[in-house]
């Protein structure tokens, strides 16, 4: 009557950093395989997982052999080039998000050109592929409310990430000097006006092959230095009106540009309370880590859920209100080891929800976060702080309010 | 400027079953490596860590080769000699929980001992460790109220799990009978009365080192057949005095005998209301597989916790009611693969927590849990009733309530 040990679905994914880590914590849960293709084994889920390719993500052969027998491959960054996933969409892999929807978290012009004819909000803009067109920058701003006083954004139009690639200027000529230098090294460039803002939301949502659409409550994304550094969710004040018609958008986008798995749409909410798109992630987002402690379902299972074309699962919160706040590596080097900074913190914050990613610790780089979770939204405020605090303190081992020096 | 690559510590667990997979997946998010001892490199834990020694639990080498290096070294179930665990303390080895602690999860009749000792509620009982005692037995079930009609229990005092080792006995002369065949295999039995119970409860609590106790809510564990179904958390309609006599007394017990790490104090609730101790464990436990979802810290990154002597977690719900069911396997071997169950599952009951243990599908054997969040107590009986129809049809591959006939 024995039944043998069950066929499960082998998951590859592309990268091997904190988002294919927690992957794979999910993947266990679900009894599920992920196979991570990795450039070195001591990246973050190359260290907790037995299933490993080590290769790169620009090679077409390393990919295959990250595919070979997989039921589907999917990302855990979006560097991927598009003509090496054509060519393995012909080859028969079943690669998730398609690379034609791929290509919209890739490259910004081709984003906020799809955005725009789709009719969905987005900032004035315009690109400027090479230094003969540089002159377009003036006309461009010319027909700005306030071409001068506002500011503008200027932005590579590929290879960016966490606040990389974007960069603003003050006025017409610094953004002309950052346009021209990105042009001398070949790296064409979106210019856009800055945007008056409120604050930034993210709305995540994931989609199936089948058409199935999940989204999240919309959260709030508190940035510092073009880092975010906390998450609210659901995000504080949000009216249901704008969170709905943010999840609608989000769940027409994935739909429109043919998404498969977690889509996060980062927002502007502008100072007259409207919605504009900043950027698109195809994959895991840091503005949805807080599910894995507040939500029903975690962004993780859900992208797995949705790559293999499962139901999706419930985006319900578990409690009123989740902060979530970004662990950033420290200017010094803390005297303590981690080790020892998680033990002060657990003193401090019992309910502190965890997750590192084994990571070197370097300047400003993500090495973890944790999640707070809160029964009442009216404290929101001391959840904050004490998220602040915490993450203050995991990363520089010290706390901000001298709580150390007092005890 | 940049700190090095941070020197986490190392967790060897003997074992390799599902919850040294869970814990895996605790580990994961605390930075923490865990080593596993796997007799079979397709254990549960196997396949989904990269620390993998493979090797006998009764092999003084391997449990050697296990433990080098590592922070400390615990358990994923109770088969341990403990002369081999002397020994590696005497080498040096930080075993947790010690050997004498750990000694009452592996010897019913010491536990008894001890907890009488204690003056700790348990049921009455006696210990027989060798045929020429057998006539005790008679003068044991002379001194009960009613020996004949309420029946005993035999058990082996070492080496049962999961009801193996426990059997009922109608009478004083079927008793007779079950001890004999025991003896005769030269295992020493303890025979009990059969108390007469409202129910089962489980008093989860950890301790450090250091001394820190934390309790999560008391339970209702639901059996049938001896097995484990259902669990219910917080038990309902428990006094809360009682309810905090038991959380006092599994604390009291975790200290007095030196457990470190999680100690699950099974309970009966008597017909009269009062409570018996009928068996500890000490490691994560499946009366607590309900907190990876429900609690703000899992049993597994408590355990974790406990024995690296951190500051423990809090063990505060996160909703009102859980209920978690265990997935035994169907005696006759489904049509559809666990993947098209699980599908299926997920389609009829997006908000089930699903956690599969990787294991082949046998009859009765525990492959998996799911867990159900509730935010409204009255609607416990709803809860249970998706709870069972759930592990039911990813065991059976058939709905209980013949949903699948209809639709």
């Amino acid at each position: 009557m024995a039944v043998p040990s069950p066929r499960t679905p082998v998951v590859a994914m592309v990268g091997g950093g904190q988002l294919a880590r927690m992957t794979h914590q999910a993947a266990i849960a679900l009894g599920q395989n992920l196979r991570v293709l990795v450039t070195a084994a001591d990246e973050p889920a190359a260290q907790v997982s037995p299933n490993v390719v080590i290769g790169s993500h620009t090679e077409l052969d390393d990919l295959r052999r990250v595919a070979s027998g997989a039921t589907v491959l999917t990302f855990d960054h979006e560097h991927v080039p598009t003509e090496l996933l054509e060519k393995l969409v012909a080859e028969g892999v079943n690669v998730a998000p398609p690379p034609q929807a791929l290509v919209h978290a890739q490259d910004k012009l081709v984003m906020r050109q799809r955005l725009e004819a789709l009719g969905a909000p987005v900032p004035r803009y315009t690109g400027i592929d090479n230094l003969d067109r540089l002159g377009e920058l003036d006309a461009f701003a010319a027909g700005l409310d306030a071409p001068g006083d506002a500011g503008l954004v200027v932005k590579a139009v590929r290879g960016g990430y966490d606040g990389r690639g974007v960069r603003m200027a003050r006025d017409l000529a610094q953004a002309r000097d950052i346009a021209r230098e990105y042009l001398e090294g070949g790296v064409p460039v979106l210019v856009e006006e800055r945007v008056q803002l409120r604050r930034e939301l993210s709305a995540l949502v994931a989609r199936s092959p089948f058409g199935q659409g999940a989204a999240w409550p919309v959260v709030e994304t508190v940035q510092r230095d073009g880092i975010c550094v906390q998450v609210i969710a659901p995000a504080p004040d949000l009216p249901d009106d704008v969170a709905a018609a943010a999840q609608q958008l989000a769940l027409r986008l994935a739909a429109e540009l043919g998404v498969v798995g977690v889509l996060a749409v980062e927002l502007f909410e502008t100072v007259e309370g409207g919605l504009l798109i900043n950027e698109l992630a195809m994959r895991p987002h840091n503005s949805g880590h807080w599910t894995m402690d507040g939500s029903k379902t975690s962004q993780f299972e859900q992208h797995l859920r949705a790559v293999l074309d499962y139901p999706l699962g419930d985006t319900e919160v578990t409690v009123p209100v989740t902060v979530m706040a970004n662990v950033l590596g420290a200017a010094e080097a803390p005297a303590m080891s981690v080790d020892e900074r998680l033990h002060h913190l657990f003193a401090r914050m019992p309910d502190a929800r965890v997750h590192l990613y084994g990571k070197a610790e370097r300047p400003g780089r993500k090495v973890g976060h944790i999640n707070f979770l809160g029964a009442d939204p009216a404290a929101l405020p001391q959840l904050r702080e004490r998220a602040e605090l915490a993450a203050h303190w995991l990363a520089h081992g010290q706390w901000a309010d001298g709580w150390d020096a007092h005890s």
